[in-house]
C-alpha cells in the first residue's frame, strides 16, 4: 500500500475522466492519494473537511480540478496553507478559457499553481515534484519517469529514421 | 432614513470607486443598503455573516463585486437563496474578461445575475427592479428614473438639432 | 394548475431545446410561466405585446434567450420595468461569445441579468429566487432543491469512496 | 445647400467625436444628411420616427453608431428596408469587440453593413458609394477623392525618397 | 431571364456551399448576378477583369467572400468604386475570427460592408437593399420577403401556443 | 536523389500528419530534407545535434513545428543562425492560438518566421523560396508551381461558368 | 542571513520591477534566494548553470518569469526535477495573454506551476508554501502572513462601517 | 555604400517609427535596403513596381509592414517569388491581433513569414539570416550580433549580482 501524500478534489464526477490521469501518474510514481468529489458551492462543508483531512494527515499538496467559473481550486487554497495545484477543465462553449482565467488569475495572497487546460497528468507530476523534495524514492521514480519520456521520443525518432515518414504513418 | 433592502459586498476597497455607483443609484431611488468589504478567500466568516445578516433583515437581494478570479459573487450565491447580482470589476492585464467569465459562467444550480464589466449602476438598477416588485414607492421612483433617462436623450438631441454638431462639440 | 409568474421569450424555435431547461426547472419548483417565440427584429409587435401581457398579469420577471447579435433580452428590458434575465445561446462560429457580450454589455440604464452561455437552468433558478421573495411555497421548494443538489454531490462522492475511481467510471 | 440623402443616428452624444467623421466626409463629397441622437432602448419612438423620416424623404441609406451591447444599428435595420451601415464604437473594457460582434453578427434576415471599430469615415464613404449609384456628381466626387488618397500616399513616398527616413521622421 | 445587377466573387470553390445562399436569395428576389471563382493572390488579373466587367455592365454592387487572411473583399474594393459587401468564411482553427477581422478592419478610405461570419444570405439581402433603391420590383419583393419572415416567426409561435413545448419539440 | 537543403523538426509524432505536407511540397519542388522527431524539453541534446547537423551540411533553413506552449521553434532558433520557419500546430482546447502566440511573439533578437496555424505546406513553400535564392532549378520549379496554382483556380472558374453553381456542387 | 531555498530567474532586467515582489515576500517570510537575469535563448548556458546551482544547493523550487513567447519557465523546467513556478509578465500588444499561454500550456511531462499575469507576489507565496512543508519557521511565518491579510481586510471594513463610503473615499 | 539586398515596404508613414528598427538593424549588419511607402489598396501600381524593382536588383527578400486589415504583406507576396517577411503593426482597438491574423493566416500557396506584433527589429534580423546564406560578411556580422546580445544579458546579470536588485533598480 502506497503512503498517501496528495489530496485530489474535483467539483463534479464529469471531471473524473480527465482527473484520473493525475491519479494514475501518482500511483505509477509510488504516491498514494485521497480523492473526493465535492463542490465549492453545493457542499462547502465536505470541501472544507477534505482539506482539513489532508492537513491532518500531513499531505504535501492538494490537486483541485474544476471547469467554467471554476472556483473550487481557489476556495480550497483559501482553506489551507498547503500548496494547491489547479486543473482547468475544458468547458463547452468557452473551451476552458473561462476555467483557466478563473483559476490562474487568483488575487494576491492566495496563489493556485495552474496547469494547462485538461492538464491532469502534469498536475500529478507537479505534485510528485513537491513530494520528491522530502521523499527520495519518489524522487528516483520521478527521475526515471523523465528518462523514460526521453527514450520514448528517441525511440519514435529512430523508428522515423528507419522507416521514413510514409511508412511511419502507415504503421501507426 | 431609507428602509434597507439591499446588501452590497466587494472584495477589496479598490473596487469602491466603481461600486459606489450602485449605492448612489439605490439611494436616489429611495432604497437603503448595507455595504461591506469582505473577501471570499481571506475573510470567509465575515462574508458569511454579512450574507446571514442580509437574510435575517429580509433584504431582497445582494450585489457582489469582484475582479480577476472574482469568486466572491459565486461564493455569496452559494451561501444564500437570495438573488445575487454580480459586478465584474475591470482588471489590469485582462481588462475584466477574467472577472466576467468567472462570474457569469457559474455552474448549474448557483446562478449569479451578471452585469456589464464595471456595470455598478446597472447592478443598483436591477436590484431596484427586484425591490420594485413588492414596494410601490420604489416602483414609481424607478419609472420616473426611466422617464428622466428618456428626456435626457431627447434633450441632447434637441440641442444637437438646434446647434448642429460643430457647435454642440464646442459647447461640451 | 400552477400560478403563472414568469414570462419566457426566445428569438427562434432553434433556441427551444436549450430554453426548455428553464421551463422544466420552473415547473419543478411550482412556478407557472408563459412562453413565446418572438423576434426583436422581425416581430417587434409580438415581442411588445408579450411583455405587456407579462406586466398586466403581475409576473415577477421575464427570461429572454437569444444567440449571435442577441438583441432580444435588451429590447425586452427596454419595454418593461420588470427584471429581465438573459440567456446567451451558444452560436456557431463564435461559440456564444457574441451572444454573451451583446447581452451582458448593456448600457447604463437598462440592465439585463446575464446567465452563463446556454445557462437556461440557472435562468429558471434565478427567476425562482425572485419569485421566492414573495411566495413562501416557492421559497421552500427552492431550498429543498438546493438540499437535493447537495445530496446528489454527496451521493456521488460516497459512491466514489465505496468503489474507487476505476469502478466508478466503469459503472457510469 | 446640399441635397440630403443619408441619415446618421447615434446612441449617445459621447459617440459624436467619432461619428462626426462620417458627416465631414459626406459633406466633402457633396452629400447632405440628417443627424440624430436617439437610443434604441431609451427613446425607441424617436429612433423609429427618425427612420420613418429617412424613408419618407427618399434617403439612400442610414448610418448607425453604437458601443457596448450596441443594439442600435440592428434595431434601425429592423425598422426599415433602407440599407443600414453600422459603426462599432470603441468601448472601455472590451475595446469595441463587444460593439463589433453585436453589430456584425446580425441574424439571417436583417443585415447591417459593418465597418471597422471606430470606422466612421469609411461609413461615410460607403454611404457615398451607395449614393453614387444614382447621383453622377457624387460619383465624380468619390472618384476624385480616391485619386486624392492615391496622390497623398505617393506624395509621402516621394518625400521619403527625397529625405530618407531619419529626416522624414524629424520633419513630422 | 433576370436582369443582372450583382457580382459575386469567392476565393476558392470550397466557399461555394456557403456563398450559394447569397445567390439563392438574390434569385428569389428577382435579381440576376454573375459569379466567379478568383483569388486575390493567385489570379489577380481574373479578379480585376471580373470587377471591371461588373462596372461596365452597370452592376449595383459586388459580394466578395473569403476565409483566413481573407484579403479578397478588400482587394476587390480597392479596384472599384462600387459598394463591396464582404462575407467572412468560417475558418478551421480560428472559426472565422481571422476572416472577420481581415475584412471588417479595412483602413480609412477603402470600406468593405461586412456581414456575419458565414452570413451569405444577409449579403444577398443587403445587395438587394441597394438594388431596391433604383428598382421598384425588387423593392416590393424585398418588402414581401420581410413580411414572409415575420409570418414564419408568428406561425412558429402559434404552433408553440397550440402544442406546448414538449409536443413542439417532438414534431420537429 | 535530391540534394538536401532543409531540416524539418517536430516535437511529437502526433504532429507528423500535418508536418508531412511540408515534406511533400519540398520533394515536389526538387528539394531534399532531413526530418527528425525531437522535443525541446525532453530531448534537448537530440534537438541540438540535429540543428548542428543542418548547419554542418550547409542547409538553407530549418522548419520547426510544435503545438501548445510550442517552444521548439524558438529553442531551435536560439541554437542556430540559420533562418527558422515555425508551424503552429492546432491544439485541442485553444485551437492553436496558444501555439501561434508562443511561436510568433519571440523576443527581439531571435526571430522565428511564423506560418498560419497548421500551415505546413506554406512552411515548405517558404523554405523553397529561400532555397530558390541560390538554386536556379528550385526557382524554376517554384515559378512553375505558382503557375499551376493559378491554372487550378482558372480551371475551377471555367468549370463554374460552364456548369453553373448547382451542377458544380453536385459534381464535387 | 536567511537560508537560501528558492531560485529566481528572469529573462530580462525589464522584468525586475515586477519580479522583485517575489523577492520581497520571500524575505518577509524568512526565505533566502538567489536571483539571476538569464535568457532561455541568448544565454542558455547561464540558465543551465543557475538551475544546476539551485539543485546542488538543495533549493526547494525555482521561480521563472518571462513575457511574450515566454519560453524561460518551460526551458528551466526541462533542465530540473525541482518544482518550477512561472510568472507571465504583462506584454505590450497582447497584455500578457501570450505570456500566459506559453507558460501554462506546457506539454504533458514538463509542468510549470503558473501564476496570474504579473503575479510575482503569489509566486513568492507559493514558493513559501513549498518551503513550509519542511521548514516549520517558514510555515509559522506563512500562517501569520495569512492572518495579517485577514486583519487588513477586516480593518478596511471596520473603517468603512465607521466612516461610510463617501468619507472613506475622501480619506484614501 | 552598402550593397542593397532587402526591400522594405510599409502601408502608411504612421508605420515608420516602428519599421525604422528593421532599417537600423540591417544597416548595423552591413546590409543596404530600399524603403518605400505604398498602399496595397490605394497605390497598387507603386507597390507592384517596387516589388518588380526588388526582383530586378537581385534582392534577397522583402519586409512588408501593415496594421489593421493589413493586406500589404500578402499582396506583396502574391506579386513575387522572393521571400516576404511580414510585420503586424499594433492597431488601436484590437492591439494588432487583427494585423497579426491578417498576415499570418495566409492561404496555402502564398506564405508570409510573420514576426511578432511590432517586431520590426526581428524582421531585419530574419532578413539578415537569409542574406547570410550567400554573404559571408553579413554572416559574420550576424554571429557577432548574437554574441553581443549574449554579453549584454551577461553584463546585466553581473551587475545584478554585484549590486543586488534594490540598487540595480535605483541605478536604472
Amino acid at each position: 500500500l502506497l503512503k498517501k501524500s496528495v489530496g485530489i478534489i474535483m467539483g463534479s464526477d464529469s471531471d473524473l475522466p480527465v482527473v484520473k490521469e493525475a491519479a494514475k501518474v501518482l500511483e505509477s510514481l509510488g504516491i498514494g492519494y485521497d480523492m473526493v468529489i465535492a463542490s465549492a458551492h453545493r457542499t462547502p462543508e465536505l470541501t472544507k473537511s477534505f482539506v482539513k483531512n489532508c492537513e491532518d494527515n500531513g499531505f504535501s499538496c492538494i490537486i483541485a480540478a474544476a471547469g467554467g467559473a471554476a472556483h473550487l481550486p481557489g476556495v480550497v487554497a483559501a482553506y489551507t496553507t498547503l500548496p494547491v495545484i489547479g486543473i482547468p477543465i475544458e468547458s463547452k462553449a468557452l473551451s476552458g478559457v473561462d476555467s483557466l482565467y478563473s483559476i490562474v488569475q487568483m488575487p494576491s495572497g492566495i496563489p493556485v499553481a495552474t496547469m494547462a487546460i485538461g492538464g491532469a497528468k502534469n498536475a500529478g507530476l507537479f505534485a510528485a515534484q513537491i513530494v520528491s523534495l522530502s521523499d527520495e524514492t519518489v524522487r528516483e521514480n520521478f527521475k526515471a519517469y523523465r528518462l523514460k519520456m526521453k527514450s520514448e521520443v528517441e525511440g519514435k525518432n529512430e523508428k522515423l529514421q528507419r522507416l521514413g515518414w510514409e511508412a511511419y504513418l502507415e504503421q501507426k
